[in-house]
């Protein structure tokens, strides 16, 4: 099955937004995302494998998490700005191996109905050219993350 | 004394950046943006009162206080991406009068010699319309709290 799946980035804009429909309600997709054994099983590519380092999913906390594969491993840490359960976080995101160029993410969850749900997600960053060099590889890795999501849901892993 | 500050908003972007020049070392420069009792003491305009309600300006920290005066009290509350002595802090920012519209904020310090220094200061909003809406008062606002640290420097209020 395959999920709608959005993703915009205007031209010389500093920002990509994205929304991405899920067969789960919004409380347990966000319950995959505030969940930190939750997120390891679903965030990063298959095959690699994620230590969470740290992680308080509650406005005013942070989080950390280190991914190891077979081509090496990958930082990331942020802070989170706003945790509301169960349809807002607004966080921080850096990647530790290009430090210096944090951005700012914003993610609602919504019920549509039948028991299906959409996140909308909104990320900025500190110029274009961030922007643009994101731009690139976010969507195969997005829907990378994704789908290892959806299977979750499909295995009723989340609950 | 004027101290040299820019503000630069180009038409259609979605950030705000600044500069502006201190007659004290980056160093106390830094230490005034995290000590709290000094942020109390030039944060806000003349005449009211802040009261620091959360402060920990550490990286994955976070920090909330309230400026009240005669026409009203205003809540503001944001989390520390990265605090690194003395010459960088990225924080978020919201306006709680405003809720929805968190901004993300890279403070940079430098000595420019002769026991002076300078902040490089980036704003980045969600939206183009976020950026213009906080752009009419802004430098108002900033000339205001930054006349009140110099008059700290000039006390040697901060060391």
């Amino acid at each position: 099955m395959t999920h709608k799946r959005t993703v915009t980035a205007h031209a010389g804009e500093q920002s990509i937004s994205f929304s991405r429909e899920f067969e789960a309600s919004a409380t347990l997709v966000f319950e995959a995302h505030t969940d930190a054994a939750l997120i390891a099983r679903w965030t990063g590519p298959r095959g690699t494998q994620l230590t969470m380092r740290e992680f308080d999913a509650r406005t005013g906390g942070s989080w950390s998490y280190l991914i190891v594969g077979s081509r090496g491993e990958w930082g990331f840490h942020g802070s989170f700005h706003e945790v509301t359960s169960p349809s807002r976080i607004v966080q921080t995101f850096e990647f530790e191996g290009e430090p210096g160029h944090p951005t700012l993410e914003v993610l609602t969850f919504t019920d549509i109905g039948a028991g299906r749900s959409r996140i909308d997600g909104l990320s900025v960053f500190l110029s274009v050219e961030d922007r643009d060099a994101m731009l690139s590889g976010m969507d195969s890795g997005m829907d990378e993350n994704f789908d290892r999501l959806d299977e979750l849901f499909a295995a009723n892993a989340v609950t």
